[in-house]
């Protein structure tokens, strides 16, 4: 990956501040990481360990937080602290047209797949409030790798299940999809016979 | 996770013994871990280190190495070392049919979301041929953390950045559904009206 993936937004002018200058941000920080949505199986000294190496970054209204597509900011995660973001992906057949997927609040994940692969992101975030998220970059996770490993492996297993868990439901999807094309094409030769 | 599923299948009558027992293979599983399929971007000496906590798996011709919604025998994922495994799953539409989707030999991993999740396995992965699997147990996994929390963090951020991947492609395809579905739809649609 190349290192400038691997910062925090500086260049977007959002001035990126270590968390752990921000006590009760930091308190808040580790909490939302064990619970729904995030819910990170970690224990509270390393949920606190993890925030260590996360940066506060604050999003004005209309703000982008992760553009899709985008494969050079790619190397950071998000946790929403407060405010509300959408999701919104292009509509298939309809890939001019942006279509809100879902609302996340505190407590939600952004970006961790990129993170992970630095591949560009697959999700357009924008915040519909003022926004504020502790983010961790590539570099961050490194930091935390290298000196504390355990807590990086620990972090690191829990969001594999998470995004494993996405695949799993992503191919359940996939199954019923398939079920509807089949559908849909006998109701194709029905009607071509009949016509 | 319950105890009694982060262990290798060795109640199944495989044996499983340890791979450091093999220095040719213990050799071989770490050049297959950095190779593609695999392709898991560790150091050598990382890959030897995760081998040293791997067991090495026989299977004879026709045995199931893995069992479709399995919720029991879900801890552990497999390097396959040689000899060819085929892959399968019920067809959509027609939930009794096992279809192959694909034939993985030497270097692929099986079962590494489980591994991570615990959740119910995903595909049936049926051996072809002979096949020597190394395997890695929940078990053997919490070790590599304990024992050597870098090499197992670096593991986990491949492994994590692999199942990204896979999760990228599905979501691809999943968006060419909803091209196809849109399409079917409005040729019914077509087909109606001149009815």
């Amino acid at each position: 990956m190349n290192p400038t993936d691997s910062q925090l937004p500086a260049a977007a002018g959002l001035h990126p501040r270590s968390l752990e200058r921000f006590p009760e941000l930091a308190q808040s920080a580790a909490d939302l990481l064990r619970k729904p949505p995030a819910l990170l199986g970690l224990s509270e000294a390393d949920a606190r360990c993890v925030g260590g190496f996360m940066q506060l970054l604050d999003y004005a209204k209309g703000a982008t937080l992760l553009r899709e597509h985008d494969s050079v900011a790619t190397g950071y995660m998000l946790l929403v602290l407060s405010g509300e973001v959408s999701v919104e992906t292009a509509a298939p057949g309809h890939e001019s047209e942006a279509v809100t997927i879902s609302s996340l609040g505190a407590g939600s994940l952004l970006g961790e797949m990129s993170l992970l692969d630095g591949e560009p992101r697959s999700t357009q975030c924008t915040a519909i409030s003022p926004v504020q998220c502790a983010g961790l970059s590539r570099q961050g996770l490194d930091q935390l790798i290298v000196q504390q490993p355990l807590v990086a492996a620990r972090l690191l297993a829990e969001v594999a299940s998470i995004i494993a868990n996405r695949l799993r439901a992503l191919s359940d999807q996939l199954r019923l999809y398939g079920q509807l094309t089949a559908s849909m094409q006998r109701e194709i030769d029905r009607l071509k016979a009949r016509a």
